[in-house]
C-alpha cells in the first residue's frame, strides 16, 4: 500500500509548514500567514486549507486545543501569498470557548480586504468520556488500493489532477462509482467518495480535519456540473481526534434548487468512528 | 382539519409581534426588541424564536430580504425581556449580502452579556430561478390528524406540553413513532419528526423557518435522555419560500459522543418542496 511510504510528523509536514502562523508583537490576537501557492484549485486557494489556517490562528488565541463547531463565510477570493488574521475572543467557559477570526489581505490598490470570515467553539476533545451512540453507518467506500489516484489511469488520472496543486498536497483516492465525471461519465447522483490522506504521510489531526470536508472535487461533477462551485458557508463539526492512517470521505448534495446546493460530509478514521462532519451552502455557477 | 381554525397573516401575528425590533434613532443597526415570555421552554427562551428575533433585525440591516444560511453560537441563556440587537453588514453583493449580529440584555448588576452572535448570508429567494434537481424524500409522517398535539390524549399530551409556554404559540403535532417518550417508551432511534404550524394560523415564511429548526422536542428524548441538550452552535440553511399550511419537520440524530450530538432537521412545505435543512452541536447535560 503506497500510503505510509512517507514520514511527515503531525507538527513537521507540509500541512504544518503551509498553515503556520505567527502572532504580531504588541498586537494580542493578530498573526500573520503566508499562504501557499501549493493548496490552490486552479488559481483559487483551496477552503478547506484556508479553514486550517484560520482554525490554527485561533487555536493559539483560545484557551481550549480544538475546534468543536467551525463555520466560515467566504466573502472574497483568497490569494497565495501575505495575510493577516484578527482574532477575538468571543467568551471563555469552562467546557468552550467561542472565537471569531477574519482573514484579510491587502488587494492591488493596498487596501486590506476581508477574504473570509469563521466563528467558531473549541473545546478539549481528549477531556470528553468515550462513550459513542451512533446508528451511522461508515460510507461503502471500497479499499484503498481499488480507489483512483490522480497517478491512475491515463484519462481518470488526468482530469482529476487538472491543473490543481493541491493534488500534490493530497493522497486522494476516488471510489471509482463517483469518479465516473472525470471520463465524461458522472453517476449523476451528487456523492463523492474516497479516501483522504496527506502526501507527505502526516498523520490526521483536528486541524487537518478541516481541511478534509472541503478537499475532494465538488459533487456537483457527479451531478454532470462542470462549473465553478463557490462555498458561501460551510460549517464542519469535529467529533473525536482522528486515529492513524487515511480518512474515509463521503460527501453528499441532495437538494440542488434555485442556483444553490448543499454538500453534506462525513469523515470517518481508520478505526471506524464517525470523526467529522460538515455541511456548506454553495452557488453552482453553470457553465 | 383544525388547523385553518385561525386566520392570522404574515406580518399580523404572534410570531411577527413578538419578533418585532425597533432601529433606534441615531445609531445604524441597532434594533431593541422585547423578548417575550410565551416563546419559552420552562424558563429558557426558545433558540429557534430567537434566530426569528435576530433574523429579522439583519432583514432590515441587510439590502437583501431573505436569509439563505444564518449561524448562531448561543452563549448565555437569554431571558424574557429587553434586549439589544447590534447588526454589522460585513458584505453586500449583488446577489448575496454578509451580515453579522449579537443579542445583548443587561444583567442583575447592569452589565450588557451577549446572548448569542448570528453570522448570515441574506440573498432574494424570489429572484432565483425555478430550477430543482433533488433526491431527497419527503419524511414519512403519517397525516395530519394523525399525529399527536399537545391536546391529544391524557398522558402524552401531558408530557408534551410539560411547562413549555411555546406550545401555545405552536401548532405542533408529533409523529406517534416518535413520541413514544411522552408515556416513557421512546424508540431509542434519536428521531423527532411531526407537522409544524403557528397556532394563530399565520403561515410560514422565510423568517419563521428559523423558529421551526429548533422548535420540536430535542430528539436526546427519542434516545431515552431526559436531561438538558443546549445548543452550542445551529446552522439553518433557508432554501425556498415557503407555501401556505402546514410544514412537515423531520430531525435525526445519528452520533452522540463524548457528551456531544448533532440534529440534523430538513422541513417541507405542503407543496412538497424540502425549503430548510439544518444541523445543530448541541451538548447531552444527563440528568
Amino acid at each position: 500500500m503506497a500510503y505510509a511510504a512517507a514520514q511527515a510528523t503531525i507538527g513537521d509536514s507540509e500541512f504544518d509548514r503551509d498553515t503556520a502562523v505567527v502572532p504580531r508583537p504588541g498586537e494580542p490576537g493578530v498573526y500573520d500567514a503566508d499562504l501557499s501557492a501549493g493548496w490552490t484549485i486552479i488559481q483559487a486557494v483551496n477552503g478547506g486549507y484556508l479553514l486550517g489556517v484560520i482554525g490554527r490562528a485561533l487555536q493559539q488565541a483560545l484557551p481550549h486545543p480544538d475546534p468543536f463547531t467551525v463555520t466560515a463565510h467566504y466573502l472574497t477570493a483568497s490569494q497565495p501569498g501575505p495575510a493577516t488574521i484578527r482574532t477575538e475572543t468571543v467568551r471563555a467557559g469552562r467546557t468552550l470557548s467561542t472565537g471569531q477570526a477574519s482573514l484579510f489581505q491587502t488587494d492591488a490598490e493596498g487596501r486590506e480586504v476581508e477574504r473570509m470570515r469563521v466563528m467558531a467553539a473549541y473545546g478539549d476533545l481528549d477531556a470528553l468520556p468515550d462513550d459513542v451512540r451512533t446508528t451511522a453507518a461508515v460510507p461503502p467506500i471500497p479499499p484503498y488500493e481499488e480507489c483512483f489516484g490522480a497517478d491512475a489511469a491515463p484519462a481518470g488520472g488526468g482530469a482529476i489532477a487538472g491543473s490543481t496543486a493541491i493534488i500534490q498536497r493530497l493522497d486522494l483516492r476516488l471510489d471509482p462509482a463517483t469518479a465516473g465525471w472525470a471520463v465524461g461519465a458522472p453517476s449523476g447522483k451528487g456523492d463523492m467518495r474516497g479516501w483522504l490522506g496527506l502526501a507527505d504521510g502526516r498523520d490526521h489531526d483536528p486541524l487537518s480535519l478541516l481541511l478534509t470536508v472541503d478537499a475532494l472535487p465538488p459533487t456537483a461533477f457527479d451531478l454532470g456540473i462542470k462549473g465553478w462551485v463557490p462555498t458561501v458557508e460551510l460549517t464542519v463539526h469535529i467529533r473525536c481526534r482522528p486515529a492513524p492512517g487515511p480518512l474515509r470521505v463521503a460527501i453528499t448534495t441532495r437538494n440542488l434548487a434555485g442556483g444553490f446546493l448543499e454538500e453534506d460530509a462525513q469523515v470517518w478514521d481508520s478505526e471506524d468512528r464517525l470523526v467529522a462532519q460538515s455541511r456548506q451552502l454553495a452557488r453552482a455557477l453553470l457553465s
